[in-house]
């Protein structure tokens, strides 16, 4: 019995290995520290200072003013939904939103839902080939009705990254609100909230080597605000619910070792992941980069390879314990093709090709050999099954 | 220097210590088993195997026909919001909702807010002295209008139980779907959601030595559906965001510890309760035990002290460390007396002298002990500064 290679993992936009310090911060809340942080004894305050600290951490990796800005919610999802409800509750005299056509699940099912109940009016703004927002288009939908502007940081299938300084402005001249969910962007590129000029913004801890299952929302100073969860007078009464100590306090370590690795760990991923771009760009001849020509995240590399499923691609790699995946885990196990992709007229020979490989600061440059050597081997099986890829004597 | 005793944490109806047995079903899915469950590569399978198991250990501890009946949450707030939202918006021609004055402020916050913006009326059912909900006033309300009955299982500051099974068969006669906030009673005494016939109910981890920042909302089989927070496909589409497998393994877990204990822990807990409750009546003249005549939980104590503020009692007992609480944590450090002790009428002279003992499977006989001792050197104390506790020589 030969002995397995452990994991390459490369599904970091999917969810990413939770931190040894923020399991070790999260710990003492389980059993000793394990009080309501809202009871008054004793106890309760030790666990109520620990959400000051974490909040504070939050606050520094976002850029915010001020910490009570920072409201922690149990997720993306969670903020993203909760964004788009206070802004329409908030300002009755204002009813439509403007959105993207490759924003999160989350984001679109809540303006779906809000459209189908005649609550709400949305502009759903396309993108180009390189999954650029069709800025005029952003602009003529901003209006006196607009209630909320809501366009991702950077998208979560191509790594994209939006540019919301410029539209945050233009959203404020129309005098609407601001949102963006930076759930793929914080922790991987600086994010300043406050030069971007933001009024709401999505993070998430799973995504930066946090726990799963909190979130926040940052809620600028002097934004009115209507929570989505009411009751007791937790996070100011923005959020009810009795507060995830060790998950916020997980979630406060995750910011701050993202906060302190982006400025070395960024270039260094960035690398990585240009190399096994360029390397199967060589390697698998038709193959192309989803986005390739936009400004992206550094980790994210989404390849279209052509007349080829990535379902077969990607369980060929799970053989070799490469994990990567198509599309988002949001969707997986869909058959659909990526609502991303298509809207950025992916080829039709390539939208069901696509694989999206996501770095995160774990990753080293023996995962890119480990990768490119399987996918070479793949290349070759493929031909000789001329199941796919295009053959390379072609 | 003199060592300190432990604390004795009589505060279990705010929050529970965690098992280590939770803590150590945790920790595989920090850094080992940490995919998204949603994944399509082995790992994400293995972390969703985990939320498969867990699902059905708290269908088992709700007495659920079918697993797919149980919806995880971030809480019982988050479920309890879902629940009222869900029914007001899958039952147009409905628009009333019928509750009691005394649930948790998730309950109350979500229907003041529907009144508010004219989206639901809302029916407030009173309790007598004994906190027993006025069934009369109950049936008057119900009708073609009622959207959701939604009456808490057992109170949180009492411990006084409804009956659920007699309000769930009026709630349907009317028509109308009906809900219960199980959160303080699921993992103390026996539910089983069948028999009483609930359409909803919410519980809650932290309240049974799992972790914070996970529930579960039961929805029965064939009940419609709308989930508060929209997205992704995860828990059939009723509730977005990536699953928070660490948490709900840990609920899976401690559901399953709970109703396991339950034959053997609650009358244990009820002999200690109901020694600290008659040794306190003795010992505190004036002393009355709030919702003492009516069927409790086992482990949930109010006694009120007459002309005492609660909060000096509180402090003495912290100084011996003793953990205890008045009123619910949601509300602590509100200077408000409870709503549940207004609504039942306590005597103005008792009213801000509510002090709630909770126990869990954790306590033994000797905090009982710890907390007499340290009770009488309070009346003691307190007599003599003539500050409150009516004297016993009277």
């Amino acid at each position: 019995m030969t002995t397995q290679p452990p994991w390459v993992y490369l599904d970091n936009n999917a969810t990413t290995r939770m931190s040894t310090w923020v399991a070790e911060a999260m710990l003492p809340f389980f059993s000793d520290n394990f009080a309501n942080p809202s009871s008054s004894h004793p106890l309760g305050a030790a666990a109520s200072q620990a959400l000051q600290v974490a909040r504070a951490q939050v606050c520094t990796l976002l850029g915010a003013a001020l910490e009570k800005e920072v409201v922690f919610t149990s997720g993306g999802s969670e903020s993203n939904c909760t964004a788009i409800l206070s802004a329409l509750e908030t300002q009755p005299d204002r009813d439509e939103i403007v959105t993207s056509v490759v924003e999160h699940p989350s984001i679109l099912a809540a303006c779906a839902r809000l459209e189908r109940s005649g609550r709400a009016r949305v502009h759903r703004i396309p993108v180009d080939c390189n999954g650029n927002l069709d800025l005029d288009a952003y602009r003529s939908a901003l209006g006196a009705r607009t209630a909320l502007a809501t366009i991702q940081w950077a998208n979560n299938e191509t790594g994209v990254i939006f540019p919301v300084k410029i539209l945050a402005a233009m959203a404020h001249q129309a005098g609407a609100l601001f949102h963006s969910d930076a759930v793929q962007a914080a922790g991987k590129i600086p994010i300043d909230v406050q030069w971007v000029g933001v009024d709401m913004v999505t993070a998430s801890a799973h995504k930066m080597h946090g726990p799963k299952g909190i979130g926040a929302l940052y809620v600028r100073n002097g934004v009115k605000f209507e929570p989505l969860i009411p009751g007791g007078r937790q996070e100011r009464g923005r959020r009810a619910g009795t507060e995830n100590c060790a998950a916020i306090a997980g979630f406060g370590i995750a910011a701050e070792l993202a906060g302190r690795a982006i400025p070395h760990e960024t270039p260094r991923i960035e690398r990585m992941r240009d190399r096994l771009e360029g390397e199967i760009l060589r390697l698998v001849p038709g193959s192309m980069v989803v986005g390739g020509e936009s400004d992206r995240l550094p980790n994210t590399l989404n390849m279209a390879f052509k007349d080829v499923e990535a379902d077969v691609v990607l369980l060929l790699l799970e053989q070799a314990r490469i994990a990567a995946s198509s599309g988002s885990a949001c969707s997986s196990g869909s058959m659909e093709p990526s609502h991303v992709l298509r809207a950025m007229k992916v080829p039709f020979s390539h939208l069901r090709g696509a694989i999206r490989f996501s770095f995160s600061r774990e990753n080293v440059e023996k995962d890119v050999d480990r990768v490119l050597h399987v996918m070479s081997q793949i290349v070759e099986k493929l031909e000789a099954h001329s199941l796919s890829m295009e053959p390379a004597y072609e």
